[in-house]
C-alpha cells in the first residue's frame, strides 16, 4: 500500500544550483531523491513547496512524496534519509500525510527571511548567510516602505523578467524589517570574542504571503535597501508597485541572505 | 625604509590545507602572501604564530611580515589586503610592530577553543564549526579531568606521533570545559526559529598554554570526550600523562571544532 509523507528539510544552499533537479548540477531535490532511491524501490518523485534558487537556504522547506513500499515508521524514514545526505542538507521531520497531499499545490502561505549585515568587518564564518552592506541604513524609512507592501497587490514590478505567470497578484500578509541582535560568528550559536569578526549590525526582512513570484523577496529587499540608503524616499515603493514593471524596482539582492523559513498548510 | 607589521587574521579553515604554504594546495599563508605580493614588491614572507591544520579555524591568528616599500598607514594595508582575499579569510587588524618582531618566536601564550555539539539534529549551517556527538557527556567528569592537565607537565602522550621536538614539556595555564548556550544556526548571530536545526547542547573546551605540541588540543579533547562518555574515569588522564606515550591517550578529535582564539605577546 502506498503511503504519502510530508518532509521538513533544512539546507545550506551555498554549494547547490538550487532546489530543482537540473542535469549535471548538484541540487537539493536531486540529493534527496537519490537518498530516497537508495532506501525504497523507485524512482520516487519528491515535490517541494516551491523552488529555491542557487545559493538560497531553507530553515524549513516542505516536500511530499508517495512511497509504494515503505513499511517502517515515518521517523525511521527521517533517520535513514539523513544517513544518505551531505552535511549541508538535513531532514528535520517526517510525518505521514493524507493520501494525495501535495507540498506545492496544498501550500497556503510561506514566510521568507532575508538577512543583512550592516557595517563591520567581513565575517569569514557568516558570509554565506547574509548580504554585507557598508551602511548606514535608515531602518525607519525601510519600515515605512515595507508596510506599504502589505495587502493584496499586483507585484509585477517585483517579479524577475521572463517568468510568465497567470497572475502577478499576491497577498502579502506581513513585511517586517527586524533589527536582529548580531552576535559573533561562527555559527551553531557559540559565544565568541568581540574581536572575532568586527561589530556590525544585523537586520532581517521577513515577508509572509500566500504565494511569491520568482525573485520577489530578493527584489523587495533590493528595493528596501535603496530606500534605506536614502537613494529614494519610502513613498517611492508605491510608485514601483503601481508601475507593474520590473525596471521600476531596485536591484535584486544576492541569494546568500535568503532563507525559506516556513511553509503553512491547511 | 623597511617596516614590520603585526597582522591579526580570522579564517574559516574548512576549504584550506591548513595555514602553511604547501605546493599545489590552497593554504591560508599562501593566500595572504599572494595578497601581499599584489600590493608591494616581494616576495614577502609572512610568519604565523604557528601552523593550523587542514580544517582548523582561527578567530585571531597573528602573523608578522617586513615590507621594504610600504609607505601608507597600517590601516590602509589592512583594507588593501582584504580586497585581495577570499571571503573565508579576513585581516581584522594591522599595526606597525617594533623592528624584528617575529610572530612565531615572540609569542608567549596561546588560547585554543574546541567546540562540541551534543545531541540534536545535524546542523547544515553549523557543521563546519563543531564536533557533533550523540551524547550524553558527563561534563562534571570532563571538568575533573581537565583541571588535572593544568600546570607544567610532559605532554608527550598528547603529541601526534612522528613530530620530534626538543622538549614535550609545556605549561598549561588553564583548561576549561564551558557549557556554551547553543543557539540555532545559521551564523552571523541572527535569531532563528527553534525548528531550524534541532536542539542539542553546546560545549567548548578552552586550553591556554605557553606553547602547544602538534595536535595537542585535539588529543586532549579526544581524551576528555572518552571520559565524558564514561569509558574512562577522570583520574585516567593522570595515567595518560604519566605514560608519555601517544597510544595511551584518547583518539584525536576532528579538526572542524578547533579555533585558534588568541595569541599573546610581551
Amino acid at each position: 500500500m502506498s503511503r504519502t509523507f510530508k518532509l521538513t528539510i533544512a539546507y545550506d544552499g551555498t554549494e547547490f544550483a538550487g532546489w530543482q533537479v537540473q542535469p549535471g548540477q548538484p541540487t537539493i531535490q536531486a540529493a534527496l531523491q537519490s537518498a530516497l532511491a537508495s532506501l525504497t524501490p523507485g524512482p520516487i518523485r519528491l515535490i517541494g513547496s516551491g523552488r529555491t534558487d542557487a545559493g538560497v537556504h531553507a530553515l524549513a522547506q516542505v516536500a511530499s512524496c508517495t512511497l509504494p513500499a515503505w513499511r517502517a515508521p515515518a521517523e525511521a524514514l527521517r533517520r535513514a534519509l539523513n544517513t544518505g545526505l551531505p552535511p549541508t542538507i538535513c531532514v528535520l521531520h517526517v510525518e505521514e500525510a493524507a493520501p494525495g497531499f501535495h507540498a506545492l499545490r496544498d501550500a497556503t502561505r510561506k514566510r521568507y527571511r532575508y538577512q543583512i549585515r550592516v557595517g563591520g568587518l567581513p565575517d569569514p564564518f557568516g558570509y554565506r548567510y547574509h548580504w554585507h552592506l557598508r551602511g548606514p541604513l535608515d531602518v525607519t524609512a525601510m519600515r515605512s516602505a515595507a508596510w506599504r507592501l502589505v495587502g493584496r497587490h499586483d507585484f509585477a514590478s517585483f517579479e524577475a523578467t521572463g517568468s510568465p505567470r497567470q497572475s502577478t497578484v499576491r497577498h502579502v500578509r506581513s513585511c517586517e524589517v527586524i533589527e536582529s541582535p548580531l552576535r559573533q560568528a561562527p555559527s551553531a550559536g557559540f559565544e565568541l570574542p568581540p574581536d572575532a569578526g568586527g561589530a556590525g549590525r544585523g537586520l532581517a526582512v521577513e515577508v509572509e504571503a500566500d504565494g511569491f513570484l520568482y525573485n520577489m523577496v530578493r527584489n523587495i529587499v533590493g528595493t528596501l535597501v535603496e530606500i534605506g540608503r536614502r537613494r529614494q524616499p519610502a513613498e517611492w515603493i508605491e510608485e514601483v508597485l503601481a508601475l507593474k514593471n520590473r525596471d521600476a524596482a531596485g536591484p535584486t539582492a544576492p541569494p546568500q541572505g535568503l532563507f525559506l523559513k516556513r511553509v503553512d498548510y491547511e
